[in-house]
């Protein structure tokens, strides 16, 4: 993936390839910039522009060809390099993120959920199984696996957080709200579901009060 | 709020008053911007340029008093103007949704779930009742909310946004994977929570394939 693209640029790439799959299933061969522009509300010209991003989008006369631009789309981000990982923290959130069937599609693949709760530990959820906290140091390194999606709850965070960083994991997807303290050779993304809302809201909700 | 504040800046305002709060908590009266800068990785200029943005950004002599810059963020940002949502699919990310303690602080009341499950309806999450779906349109009515949550899975995410816009809501938060065909005065914010993973594999994990 190419790591200069922008953030909001990314989030409409993935959402061009969903509307591609979508147009695939219902048999399509060719979609036009206005027609994506038009599922999305936003400018033709902003699609074009995002397009120009992609290594060979598959123009054609007619439009652009619906594999053509979904597999251009997929080698630009990335999706064909998978990524491992294991989910710490069983609960609703982890669980959801278990069962999200998006992951593999765009190269994420989680091997495994941890938690500390006993009545978790051996279930299986997606075909992936619930160990116990205590024998992740030995499966990561046997998985070989560097990256944690943490989804405990906020009063345990910091020190999970901690474990996992005495375990060799070096990144560390942060679905919690608590703003982790970890060594430097350890990479935090924070998922801010919250700063997403408050975007939201700012473009939106405000102008209704 | 101010919405011509970017993504990113929003993103560590956020952050920013996650570690104000636990400051806070921990009795400081005083913090410096290198001490916020050091416990997110970033510079320290970022996190001045980043304040210039908030208004009485509570300078003082010693740094910044907590309690000023915590207040001023949440000014900015807008946490005191409440907005009022339900959420739609009471499965696992819904029923995280509906635990997350962060909302309120920020301003987001969810006042009630649905779902078309039987067994899950009439039991409480987090203080909040999950309803039949059928049950939707009159009680938005009677409650007048204009925002749903939807966390429904992906192969009826379509039909349930067409339920909404038919139901008077008119702000869709997706947190599902499908591009949402929606009438033109439905706003839809998609959570895209691959893009924000894509980004973080961008900056991260391929330096490391």
């Amino acid at each position: 993936m190419k790591t200069e693209i922008p953030e909001k640029v990314l989030g409409r790439l993935t959402l061009y390839h969903s509307i591609l799959t979508e147009y695939l299933d219902n048999g399509a061969e060719t979609i036009s910039s206005p027609q994506i522009a038009a599922r999305l509300n936003i400018d033709d010209s902003q699609v074009r522009k995002d397009f120009k991003l992609l290594n060979n989008a598959g123009r054609c006369r007619v439009g652009y060809s619906v594999t053509g631009l979904k597999d251009s789309i997929e080698e630009t981000l990335g999706f064909k390099k998978t990524k491992e990982a294991v989910i710490v923290g069983a609960g609703h959130l982890g669980l959801a993120l278990a069962k999200y069937s998006g992951f593999n599609d765009y190269g994420l693949n989680i091997l495994a959920l941890f938690d500390n709760d006993p009545q978790k530990v051996d279930m299986t959820v997606n075909n992936k199984q619930i160990f116990h906290i205590s024998r992740l140091p030995n499966l990561l390194q046997r998985l070989g696996i560097e990256m944690a999606i943490l989804t405990v709850p906020p009063f345990c965070a910091q020190k999970t957080a901690e474990f996992l960083a005495q375990s060799e994991i070096k990144y560390i997807w942060n679905f919690t709200p608590v703003v982790l303290k970890v060594p430097a050779d350890v990479k935090v993304w924070n998922e801010n579901i919250i700063a997403s809302f408050l975007q939201f809201a700012g473009q939106h909700l405000q102008k209704d009060d």
